[in-house]
């Protein structure tokens, strides 16, 4: 019951923020953002008690550095939330128009989905970026966080309210759910109030949402990316991506997982390769072909489950393949529809990679690490769908919009 | 088994769709039309022993008719099909596009969704109308229809696939399921396989949907739709508009269900709209204000079930409100967001309700019947999708494709 009257009191407060001109949302978030930096120190204070529940609880060394916050972590907070406030209203946008052939004039205008619930594990700076991106897209948001950040979600829901309601804005604009697995339940059910979730966190949740949501789900899928090396390719080119997507930042989905690589420039690719990856620490898991060719005994032979696996680590797959129509195939069997990259200078190829891999973003040329709402220039996101319903890609603040169609005539009926 | 190996192989004929130049696509359609033509005595015989079933099964005379082909309705099917293919290619379509900071060249590239399943009851219609759009938008489509009408359905199925491999597309473009329950509950699964079901059907099969379906749905639910008539309205359009949204095809989704009438115009309105409404047969249940106006004593009294319910019939339920805000909370109250309208003169009245009523299509001086892709200027569709996610309103070619960023570099990698 208490959830759902908290969706219930998020849809009326959805009403009064579908019809909000941009600067109302804009100095809503101004004052989030002051309120973050003002209040940093109770902030700071209750996440040290996560983190010191975590150690106590021996939570991974990894996990306790997503918990924490520090000035400089929390800054970084404030800034990513003036960073929205500058991004355009996409609320209001006439997507098209045309006039009927009786005159009615019929726009399709952009406008907020209504209620968004955000689901998510332990990173507390989604309270404050999925809070941020669903005001200014005019959506009222329930934000329900995990267990391990519990007291930092908790204030952090609470300075936003507090800065929200100082603006004006309804007190419901924003909601917070705490990690009590019964509301969770209730969520998962709340089809007439809430339009859409989203979560943030591993493949558990998102089966668990599959299995159990009645309310529609943008799931944002891990990313088993590849580099595909052709026999054309250029291969200074080839080594700086297949590098820069391995390595650079490689526990994200848009890091690089397999290198495919023609055999006519495996003899020549895969040593330069595996020494300036090797220098980096990289572990390679090659197919017999590769390591013929790489001729160190020690290399992991590759089988189905590694060129599967989205290792999230200095990890790579390598296999040797004898055609486009073979790297094609590999990545339609053992891809996840994220980001996919072919360096060529053959353009038939590169047209064929571009036209026949299904997935979100796909490259010629180019690293698949620019799979980012940033990076394509439109500004933060709430992770990258790889479904093709409503959004592929970033889901950025567009991307938490729909369209309804507005016909204005004067006394059109229909004959 | 049978039904997962259907849908694999309608994955792999759906690559060779993605492909395929317009040309390709409309030679195909036209085949399909000749066929339907050249074969119609055969289809016509199938359709003889589905009609002859359904009367000796005593179904009612509506749903036999529903059921029922001849030369005409025939004819009609293949009209439907010429005019798919003489529609744009949706496929291939630049979204739009920019460029990167660093030089990388940035398209949103529209691409067929893959693999539709089309679920439907006893529309014989929709076999070939939903096999020409899914064809015509580059995707592969699984046809289960209902029980009525399997001898119509397996034929017209058998004629759509016989124009498909004359033409050169692959067989599986077009699959056909029959009416078994075991097989559309493993259809419901082939999560990995099939990208949308769309079902066309009552509130039942939607609930079957929502219930078991973990391949993504996109909903074409009823629509419960009000025409408002405003303290300034002009009265000769509203009385055009109403009489129109009630009376000109009662039995359809954006038919009008309920008038609300505001005071000021009730007791000049009511008495106008009534005597029209009776010359043409529709019953009215009214509440108490537009009862004592009307001054009829015979007149049924409306309850909350009647506002809440799509009679589909000559039936019109009537309520007098204080004002537009209790209009708009009426519709936000009972109606299903499918298409809504308002009658006035008054500017203001009229952006209010325009960007104040959350539907998939808002009318101001405006037939709630133009709801339609055709219509529209969209050409045929599947349906009016009154949910949020991917597609709102009609749901015509465009709405069957997803778009795919092509990113295309030389080099650039992330710093």
């Amino acid at each position: 019951m208490k959830v759902e009257q908290t969706c219930i009191e998020a849809r009326r407060a959805s009403r009064v923020l579908a019809g909000l001109p941009r600067a109302r949302k804009d100095d809503a978030l101004g004052a989030v953002a002051d309120a973050l930096r003002r209040r940093s120190a109770e902030i700071l204070a209750e996440n040290e008690e996560d983190v010191r529940l975590a150690r106590e609880n021996r939570l991974a060394d990894a996990l306790v550095d997503r918990l924490l916050l520090d000035e400089d972590r929390l800054a970084d907070i404030e800034t990513a939330v003036r960073d929205v406030a500058a991004l355009p209203d996409p609320v209001g946008e006439v997507v098209e128009g045309w006039r009927l052939d009786n005159g009615v004039q019929v726009r399709r205008v952009r406008v907020p989905l209504g209620v968004i619930a955000v689901i998510y594990e332990a990173r507390p700076n989604v309270t404050v970026d999925a809070a941020a991106l669903c005001l200014k897209s005019g959506n009222a948001v329930v934000l329900r966080g995990g267990t391990a950040a519990v007291h930092t979600n908790r204030i952090l829901a609470e300075v936003v309210q507090g800065a929200v309601i100082e603006t004006g804005l309804p007190r419901e604009a924003v909601s917070y759910l705490g990690p009590d697995r019964r509301e969770l339940a209730e969520l998962l059910k709340q089809r007439d109030h809430v339009d859409l979730i989203v979560p943030r966190g591993g493949e558990e949740l998102k089966e668990h949402l599959l299995e159990h949501s009645k309310v529609p789900v943008i799931y944002a899928a891990g990313g088993n990316c590849h580099v595909y090396v052709d026999a054309a390719a250029d291969l200074d080119k080839a080594l700086a991506i297949v590098v820069n997507a391995k390595c650079q930042r490689p526990g994200v989905c848009n890091a690089a997982e397999t290198l495919l690589v023609h055999r006519q420039a495996a003899s020549a690719f895969l040593p330069r390769v595996a020494e300036e990856l090797g220098r980096r620490g990289v572990e390679l898991i090659v197919d017999k072909p590769a390591g013929d060719i790489l001729g160190d005994p020690s290399l992991k032979r590759a089988n189905r489950t590694h060129y599967a696996t989205e290792f999230l680590a200095l990890t790579l797959a390598v296999r040797v393949v004898g055609s486009l129509d073979e790297a094609l195939e590999h990545i339609a069997t053992c891809g996840t529809r994220h980001s996919e990259a072919i360096v060529t200078e053959d353009l038939a190829a590169a047209r064929r990679f571009s036209a026949e891999v299904d997935a979100a973003c796909v490259y010629v040329n180019a690293s698949t690490r620019f799979t980012d709402g940033a990076e394509f220039g439109l500004g933060a996101e709430l992770g990258i769908s790889t479904q093709k319903l409503h959004v592929r890609g970033p889901i950025a603040l567009r991307e938490l919009t729909c369209v309804k169609y507005e016909l204005w005539g004067d006394g059109q009926v229909r004959g």
